[in-house]
C-alpha cells in the first residue's frame, strides 16, 4: 500500500523489487506444471524477453531445470523445451519436538519428501539442550539421507511461539517456559558438527498452526476450515481465505481452552470444563481406564477401539462429544467451510466421528450444515512435520530473490 | 495477483486500472487532513504532474476541493492550495431494520452525519412491503435534509444476507424468510417519488457487521477485535486485520447460537444452551420478571438497573456470566487485542462487565488477558447506521474512478 506502481517516481529500489516479483511470477506458472518460455509468457503477460531473462536466473540459482519438450500446445512451430523446479533445487528442512517423539522431514522443492526420520523419546520434563542435540543430530541425518541443500529450517513446538519464531513461551506439556528455541538447536547443530544446518534461516511454529498450513498446502481442502489436532494438548488452526488466522499476538487456535461445561472439571490452564478436560489425552485416558499408560496413546486407543474394547469406545464417545459442542460453537463463529480432524485424532476419526457430527448437526443450525463438511485429514500426525518443512520451500518459491548472492 | 505490474505486457486496460488506483490513492492522502499537490507528490512518489492531473479529475467528479493555502510546511517558496475531501459533494445513505424500529442517515465525504432520521415501529411480523413503505419514505426525508447527492445506499438487516447482499435469508425475530429486500427497497422508493434513490447502488448486510465494521472505522482501536452487539438477538463482528471476517458463505459471528451450557434450555434455533437462552433479549426480560413488556427493552432495563432494581440488576449479572463465557471461548480461539461490547449492550454495560470481566480473567489464562481488553463502543446502538452510511463513502473513496460519466 502507499506505493504508486508504475509511475516512475520511486527509482531503483522499486525496479529491484519488480524484478524480484517477476521472479516469484515466473516460478508460480512453472510450479503448478512444467511450462515452455513462451506458455509463461502468454499467461502472465511477461515479455517472451522478460521470461528467458528471469528463466536464466532461476536456472543460476538452481530453482529450475530445463526438462526436455514441452508438450505439443496445437501450435505451428516447434515447441519449447519446457520449465521446472528443480528436484534436486534448495530444499526444505523440517524438523519437530513432540511431548514423546522427535522428528525430522526434507521436501524438495516440488514438495516430495526425500527423507523422513522419526524417534520415539520422552521429553516431558527433559531439559532443552539435551532434547536439542538429539533434535540436531536427527536433522544432520536427515541432511545426508536426502543429499540436498536446505535452504532453510522450520521446528515445531507443542506451545506457544513468539511473533518472531524464535522463543518458544510456554509449552505445558513438555514443563517448558521462555526457552529460546531457535538459538538452543543452532547452538546444538554447531556441536553436532552440522554447522552448514545452523547457519540456515530458522523460525519455530505452533505444531497446530504448522498442521493447520500442511492441510492447506496438501490437503486439497478449501480455503476455509477449521483444523482440530491432538497430540499431548488440543491445538486447532484456522484458515480463512487461504491464509492462517494468528490473531492479535499469534495466539489464536486455543480450542482446547473452550469452555465445554463451563463448571466442569479444573483444567490444568486453571479454568473450568475446558475441552481438553474431555478430549484431551489425559481425559480419555482416564475415561478409559487407562490413567497413566506410557507410549504412543493414539496407537493404543485406536488398537483396543478396533479390538471392540467398550470402555475406550465410550471414552471416544465422550471425546467426541465434546469435541462437537467446542467445533459447534467455533461454527457458529467462524463459517468455515469444513471442520478437518487431523493429528492424532485422524487415527481416532472412526470412533469420535458419529458424536461429533450429531453435535454439529444438533447445534449448527442457523445455517446450512452437512455431516460431510467435518472431514479426516488425510496427512494425520505427519502434519506439522510436512507444514514446517513445505513452509520453507514454499517461502523460498514465494520470493527466490533472496537466495541471490 | 497473476499481473506482473509495470512490464509492459498488458495493454491499456492496466493503464486504466493504474489510473484509478492512482485517483484513490490520492484521495488516501488528501482525506486524513487536507495538503497541498506537492505535499500529496512528495508523500506518495506520484510526480507532482501526475498528481495534477488526478487533482482535477476529482474536483470535477465533486469529490475534491480547494481549501485556501495550505498549511505553511517551513520550506521555501509559496504554500500551494490544500485539496480536501468535498463536504457537499456526493454522500452515503444508511438504512436500518429493525425489529423496533427504523433508521437512516447521511454522512459525507468525511464521515460527518449530515441527517439522522429514527421511527419507533413494531417491525416483527409485518409484511416486508409494509416495512419497505415506511423505510422509503424516512430515506426520501433523511436525503432532502441533508441536500446531498447519495452515491449509495446500505441497508442493515437483523438476519443473514447472501453474500450479493440483495436477499434477506433469515431473520428470526422479524419472521422474515427469504425475502429480497433490495429489490422490495427499490419497489418502496419508486412508490414513494424518490426514484432517484431508486436508482442507486444498494447492498443490505448484517446489523451485527455494520456495527463491527462502523467500531473498525470510527472507534478508534485495534485492528483485531470481536465486536459483540444485541438487539432482538445476539450479533457478533470479527475484525481481523482491520478486516471483516465474513466466513465461507457469509454467515460467520453467530456468537448468540454458541453453546454456553450445552445441556441448558432449548433455543429458538433448535438447539440446546445457546447463549442467546442467557444473554438474549427475551432472557434477560425473563430473568428480570419483565417478560412480554413492549418498547425498548435496553433503554427498560438501564433505567431499572440505573435505580438499583434487584431482580433486572441479577438478571444482567448472569447475562454477562455468560457473555463473559462465550467471549472467553472466542478470545481463546480468536485471540483478538480486544473485546468491544457494542450495539444495546454498550448502554446495559456498566451491569454486564463485572460478571463478563470475571469469566474471562478465570477463563483466557494461557496467553496474557487484562481487564481493560473488554471495552464498551462509543457507538452502541448507532453503529450499524453509521457502518451502513459510512461503508457507502469508504467504497467510493477506494475507487472513485467508479464515478465517472
Amino acid at each position: 500500500m502507499g506505493e504508486p506502481g508504475g509511475s516512475g517516481g520511486t527509482g531503483p529500489a522499486s525496479q529491484q523489487g519488480m524484478r524480484r516479483s517477476n521472479l516469484a511470477l515466473v516460478l508460480r506458472f512453472i510450479s503448478r506444471t512444467p511450462r515452455s518460455r513462451a506458455e509463461v509468457a502468454a499467461e502472465s503477460g511477461l515479455t517472451r524477453a522478460a521470461v528467458s531473462s528471469l528463466a536464466e536466473e532461476l536456472i543460476a540459482a538452481g530453482l529450475v531445470v530445463e526438462e526436455g519438450p514441452a508438450a505439443p500446445s496445437g501450435k505451428v512451430g516447434r515447441p519449447g523445451t519446457a520449465l521446472g523446479l528443480n528436484p534436486d533445487g534448495p530444499a526444505g528442512l523440517g524438523a519437530e519436538i513432540g511431548v514423546e517423539h522427535l522428528g525430522t522431514c526434507v521436501v524438495d522443492l516440488r514438495g516430495e519428501v526425500r527423507a523422513w526420520r522419526r524417534q520415539e523419546i520422552r521429553n516431558r520434563g527433559r531439559e532443552p539442550a539435551a532434547v536439542m542435540a538429539d533434535l540436531a543430530e536427527l536433522l544432520r541425518r536427515a541432511a545426508i539421507d536426502a543429499g540436498l541443500r536446505p535452504a532453510g529450517l522450520a521446528l515445531a513446538v507443542p506451545g506457544l511461539v513468539g511473533a518472531e519464531g524464535a522463543l518458544l513461551q510456554r509449552a505445558a506439556n513438555l514443563d517448558w517456559r521462555d526457552v529460546a528455541v531457535a538459538a538452543e538447536l543452532r547452538l546444538a547443530l554447531h556441536a553436532a558438527g552440522a554447522g552448514e544446518l545452523a547457519g540456515l534461516p530458522l523460525r519455530a511454529d505452533n505444531e497446530a498452526n504448522l498442521g493447520g498450513l500442511a492441510e492447506l498446502w496438501l490437503g486439497g481442502g478449501p480455503e476455509h476450515f477449521l483444523h482440530v489436532s491432538a497430540e499431548a494438548g488440543i491445538g486447532s488452526a484456522i484458515i480463512v481465505d487461504g491464509r492462517l488466522l494468528r490473531g492479535a499476538r499469534g495466539y489464536a487456535g486455543e480450542l482446547g481452552h473452550v469452555p465445554v461445561h463451563p463448571e466442569g472439571p479444573r483444567c490444568a490452564c486453571g479454568a473450568h470444563g475446558c475441552l481438553e478436560q474431555y478430549a484431551g489425552e489425559a481425559a480419555v485416558l482416564r475415561a478409559a481406564g487407562l490413567e497413566g499408560i506410557r507410549g504412543d496413546w493414539v496407537a493404543l486407543l485406536a488398537e483396543r477401539a478396533g479390538a471392540e474394547d467398550r470402555e475406550v469406545r465410550t471414552a471416544l464417545d465422550g471425546a467426541g462429544t465434546a469435541l462437537g459442542i467446542a467445533a459447534a460453537g467455533a461454527v457458529n463463529l467462524l463459517d468455515p467451510a469444513e471442520v478437518v480432524l487431523g493429528g492424532g485424532y485422524a487415527q481416532l476419526a472412526p470412533w469420535l466421528l458419529p458424536a461429533m457430527r450429531a453435535e454439529l448437526a444438533a447445534r449448527v443450525t442457523v445455517r446450512p450444515w452437512s455431516a460431510e463438511r467435518l472431514t479426516v485429514s488425510r496427512l494425520g500426525r505427519r502434519g506439522p512435520l510436512l507444514g514446517a518443512a513445505v513452509g520453507v520451500v514454499r517461502s523460498l518459491l514465494a520470493d527466490p530473490g533472496r537466495l541471490q548472492p
